[in-house]
Formats: structure tokens, C-alpha cells, sequence
């Protein structure tokens, strides 16, 4: 077999699973615990005890912000909200182009846009104060960009940021033309800050292999959107709602659950790569949601009673609980997010977290280039005359 | 130290150099011969002796086409290159938002607008076939986005392609509206074909990181597209042109040479992460160089045999070879190309390898998906109230 051209190939599991790539101080999972953590505090608490900037400043910054500090973060960020003149200009076209593939490639196009209009360097050529003002900026205009684009979608006029406003609520009001309750939006704030980091996953990862060229922050964080967006990232809540939707009614769940469990089926909003315990953002979230009680609540607890039962039957051994799916989309549709909204909400949480990696990673310089084996017929085969 | 949450941590050289990703039958570098292949067939040899239309087909369907399949696959793809309407109508706003930052990330927007507008669907959700197609369609309109933006951002308007000329000669008729001359349309054609893949470097590793995933095929190459903006990417034949003009004249050579190597100043157009012999492209480059004849190609032979002394004199046991970047900038600019267009050029044929490493990927199911060791304070550290 022919060698890669490098010294030493070395063998890994597929995947990489396991393989540590880099050493890092933003935060990680700690999956037979059901544990995850930013910084060193535990996101579950800050989500319960703080507002979404002072998670924000944490994650740039390395510390929870004091009352000054959070002043005038808060004032900064909320400045940045506002997009230049030449994006909004392009925002109906983009809107428009991205009716088939949906709100994440639309983010994906006007972020792109965003930070070449805006004249974001490459990584490497800045220093990192500029860096992290390329990042703040980047950050408060996702829910912007992605309120714009949804409105422009459904044939209405975007709404300008209210700079008043905390992140959560501006995100709400920015849909929607009026001001959130203040549970709505407390609720939608906490699952932004359960949703800001996650350990190393695969649109984490993307950002930073992108970051470890030196690219612009703009280049790193369409990456990872990009990533975001496959189905084996997980990370759409939409999906365990609309299994809510399949099954219907209380006297068909389990009928419902053991015919798909035994066909095989995935079913939505269980199982979690990392976690083998219950997901903690999943207790947060059902809690929030007990908060709010109603009908579609009473029949999410019932059938999450009845798919780990199931599960636990049918699939002996595997360990399969609710993850962040399940109750992140009953709280997103008790707090009025139209469905198709859901994940890029997730992104406008995420895009921080990316972010925070992205600067960490811009502190390296070595960049991240693994090999990969040939394994077709040997060269050289002498090329035939065309 | 707290663990990952992975069973089994496992630890690499930093940056995963020598880690075997994946297995690959695209292609591959041998970097100690000297010698990179696409397929079984080596990739001078085939920028020798084939057209880029065959190159493509052989990288997509893994054979070289017979004269039946090449004509079919030039119309196909021919027939590719016209923009959509709601594509060409954002490319205006597009140029004028990317002119701080470049063409590349006007690629990087409009490439991502064209794949929602098309309504690429993730990798994992359609048919190989289905995929192929959409890979074909973003191949053949990067040179129509890239040349459309570059007129745009010079104020002219941009030019339809023309069908009934090969990839290569198109590009140049789309970049000035001038059929090119048979030679240096050739000259460019084998460019193209020498880049259009080689080995697993850092954005065809993006690709297939974010393919993993299963996003769509958009996705990937604009992650791939932001890589390559990265100035640790390399890529940038720009840069050893610039050099060229900043030596001046032949009488300076020696005196810059030495001061910049003794400075510890990276001379840029020599030496290659894998390589360490010639890279084989830059001696089929410096073949077409020669080829034109002329003052400038004269004076970068005399540069580059005089630096290879030098690196050796002043970097002894270094290696440090003229790597593709210094006669790929004097092959373009005898072609005629902006220098500006250069890095975006070389985009337009990595594509077509981008896209060959995305369909491979596409036919796994296994996330790409490592691991970090977090190494800041040991958590949980109570949250104090705000």
C-alpha cells in the first residue's frame, strides 16, 4: 500500500472518537455524569441564576462581568444589533433564495456577508482586542439577521432592534413587533444559556479547524452554521415536537412508541452521543415547561414516561434518554417561536460558544491538518491519449 | 484533571499531524517523491495530456471519460454555468459588501446563496446520484460567481459564459470578454488541473468534516471555501509575485534574499508542509513559464535558483524547496489574470476536488466528531448572584 507522504501515520477510531485535538478552558460535557459545564461554573446554574449577557461575557471574556462590567457590555452589545445598510439591502434577495433550503442557509449566506462587509481579517493579522470585536459584532447580529430573514420569508418588514432590551427579549420582539412577557422571555433566555456551548461537537470542531487557518471569524462561524445544519449534529428541536404531533393523543403513545421502536426507528429527542444519564439541559428545560403546564405539556411528560419505558424494554442496555431535543421544543412552541425558527434559535445561542472557541483557537497557530490513507489503485497508471 | 467524558481519551501530535482521518481513493501526496496523484493516474501527467472536463469526470465517476462520455459530461456541465435570476440579482450587492475583505469571501457568500437557491438537500437525504448532481451544478458556476463579482467590484459588467468553450477557456473569456489565445488558455488549463486536489490538506479536510455531519453540499464548500481564505492554508500565489516585485532587479537579489532569511522572514513561495523535494507542480509551472519566455520569467529562475542556495547556505537541513505558489503566480500573470483573481482561481479548480472528497464522504455515515481535554479551573465553582 502506498505510504501517505507523512513519517508516522498513526491509526485512530473512526471518527476520531475519543481523540483529543486540542487542549481547551471554554467548558466540557462530562457524559456519565450528566454534567456540562462553561468555564468553570455549571451551565445548568448559570442558565438558572443569570441573564444572558453575563454568559456572554464569561465565555469572551473568562469571567462573570460585575455590575459595572455588565453595564457596559450590555450597552455595547446592544449597539452592535443593528445591520449595516448593504446587508440589509441584500436581506429580500437572500430571503428569497433561501425559501427551498431554509432559515440556516439564509443565516449562513447573510453572515457570510455580514463580516466581509463589515472587513473582518484573517485571524491571524489581528490582534486579539480586534478579534474579539469582529466576535462580539458577529454575535449580536445573528438574531438580527435571522429575525429579518424569517419576517422577510413570511412577506413582513423587519423589525430594527430595540437596544433597551436584554439579548432574550429583543431576540422575541425582533419576531415577533411586540414586547415579550417577561416569562416568555426569561424562559427563551434560559435555554439560550443552556445552549451557548456543548463541548467539542462537530460545528464546534468545524470552527475551529477554519480558525486554525487564520481565516476571518466569518469564515469559521459559516463553517460551523454549515455543520450545524447536517442531520448528524443533531440539534433540531422541531423534530421531537412534530413526534409529539405523530403520536397525536394520550391513548396512542404507546401503540405509536413500540411500532416505531421496533421497526428500528430513531425516535426523536432521545439518545445523545455523549450523555448515557439523562441530558441536564432536559431537566432545566422540563421544569421551565412544568412552569408554564398546560395540555401540551401533561401530554410531553406522558410520553416521555412512556418512551423511556419503552426504550428501556425494547432496547435493552442502551441507554437511550430524553436529550435537549425533547423539552427545548415544547419550550420554544409555549414561548410562541414559529417551528422552522427553532434551530436557527439554537444557532443565535451557539453562535457564542463558536465564538469562544474560535478566539481560543486563534491563540494557537498550528493549524489543524490531519492525513488521510489511499487506498485506491496504485499510481502511476500512464495516461492514456485522450 | 477532570475527564472528557469519552471512555478512552486518546492523545496525538498537536494540529493531528499524521492521523489517519479516513480511508480515500481520490488521491493522495507522496511528499518524500515528490509525487501527487488523482485516482491512479498521475495529476502532471494528466495536466500533460487531458483537458479539465476529463479531469473533473475522472475526480466525480473515478474513470477518465471516453469520447462518448466526454462529450456528454462538456455539455452537461457547460450548460451549468448561467447564474439563476435570484443569483445574479444579489451579485451586485454581494461585490459591493466583499470589497473590504475580497473576492474569496464574495465567493464564499454567493456560492452559499446559489446552493439554498438551488435547494441543495443534506448529503444523508438523497441519492448519490442526486448528490453528484448538485456538485456538478456547484462546480460549474464558481467561475461564473467569481468572474461576475470581480467585474462587478471593477465596476464592468459581468459576461455570460459561453457553452460552447472548455472550462478553461470560458473562464478567461468570462474574466475579460475576450476569447482567449489558444496557448494561454491552455497554459491556464493545466494550472487548473495541477490544483484541483492534493491530499488531505486543511479545507478539503473542512469539506469532509462538515459532510459528516450529512449537511448539504453548499455547506461544505463554503466551509471549505473559508479554509482556504486562511493565510496558513497557503494557497496564495499572489504573495511570491509580490516578492518578485519587491526584489526589484536582479542586482538586488542576493542582498534582499540574505537580509530577509537572516531576519527569519518566511520567503514566500518556498517550502511546503509535505514536500521535501520540489513540488512537483512547480516544475510542470515552471515548464509553462519558460514556455512564454520573456523578462519576467527569466528573472524568476534567476530568484529561485539563487533563494534555493541561499535556504540552503543560511537553513541548511531545512529543505526548502520553490513550492507551487512562485511559478503559479508567474504562469497567471503571463496569462493575464488580475493578481487579485489568483487565490480565487485556484478555488475555482479546488472545487471540483472539494466536491470528489465530499461525495466520498457522503457514502460513510460516521461523524466526524474528536474530542478536547479541558485543562481550565476544575468545576463546579458556585454561580454568585448577579
Amino acid at each position: 500500500m502506498p505510504t501517505t507522504g507523512q513519517n508516522a501515520p498513526i491509526d485512530v477510531p473512526r471518527g476520531l472518537k475519543g481523540v483529543i485535538v486540542t487542549d481547551t478552558s471554554i467548558g466540557d460535557v462530562r457524559g456519565t455524569e450528566g454534567f456540562y459545564h462553561y468555564r468553570e461554573f455549571s451551565a445548568v446554574e448559570l442558565a438558572d441564576s443569570r441573564g444572558f449577557e453575563d454568559v456572554w461575557h464569561l465565555m469572551f471574556h473568562g469571567t462573570l462581568p460585575d455590575a459595572a462590567e455588565r453595564a457596559a457590555f450590555t450597552a455595547r452589545t446592544a449597539a452592535l444589533r443593528h445591520l449595516p445598510a448593504d446587508v440589509a439591502d441584500a436581506l429580500p434577495v437572500i430571503a428569497r433564495g433561501s425559501v427551498l433550503s431554509g432559515p440556516l442557509a439564509g443565516l449562513r449566506t447573510a453572515l457570510s456577508l455580514t463580516g466581509a462587509s463589515a472587513g473582518f481579517r484573517p485571524l491571524y493579522d489581528i490582534a486579539p482586542d480586534r478579534r474579539r470585536a469582529d466576535a462580539l459584532a458577529a454575535c449580536a447580529v445573528v438574531p438580527t439577521l435571522l429575525t429579518a430573514l424569517y419576517r422577510l420569508g413570511q412577506g413582513l418588514a423587519p423589525i430594527e432592534p430595540r437596544d433597551d432590551l436584554p439579548y432574550a427579549a429583543n431576540y422575541l420582539y425582533m419576531l415577533t413587533g411586540e414586547e415579550p412577557d417577561p416569562v416568555r422571555a426569561r424562559a427563551i433566555e434560559r435555554y439560550l444559556i443552556s445552549t451557548v456551548d456543548h463541548g467539542f461537537n462537530a460545528s464546534t470542531f468545524t470552527a475551529r479547524v477554519i480558525a486554525s487557518t487564520g481565516a476571518d471569524l466569518a469564515a469559521c462561524l459559516v463553517g460551523a452554521i454549515g455543520a450545524l445544519s447536517g442531520p448528524l449534529h443533531g440539534g433540531a428541536p422541531s423534530r421531537a415536537l412534530d413526534t409529539l404531533d405523530a403520536i397525536g393523543s394520550p391513548d396512542r403513545i404507546d401503540g405509536w412508541l413500540r411500532e416505531h421502536i421496533e421497526a428500528g426507528d430513531r425516535i426523536m429527542g432521545f439518545g445523545h452521543p455523549v450523555y448515557r444519564t439523562e441530558d441536564p439541559r432536559s431537566r432545566m428545560l422540563k421544569g421551565i415547561a412544568r412552569g408554564f403546564g398546560g395540555d401540551l405539556v401533561d401530554f410531553a411528560v406522558q410520553v416521555e414516561a412512556r418512551a423511556e419505558a419503552l426504550l428501556a424494554e425494547l432496547k435493552p442496555g442502551r441507554e437511550l434518554h430524553i436529550n435537549v431535543e425533547f423539552y427545548a421544543g415544547v419550550v420554544m412552541e409555549l414561548c410562541g417561536l414559529p417551528r422552522e425558527m427553532f434551530t436557527p434559535t439554537f444557532a443565535a445561542a451557539r453562535v457564542v460558544g463558536w465564538s469562544a472557541n474560535i478566539l481560543e483557537q486563534a491563540e494557537d497557530s498550528k493549524i489543524i491538518r490531519p492525513s488521510a490513507r489511499y487506498v485506491g489503485p496504485p499510481p502511476p497508471r500512464p495516461v492514456a491519449a485522450a
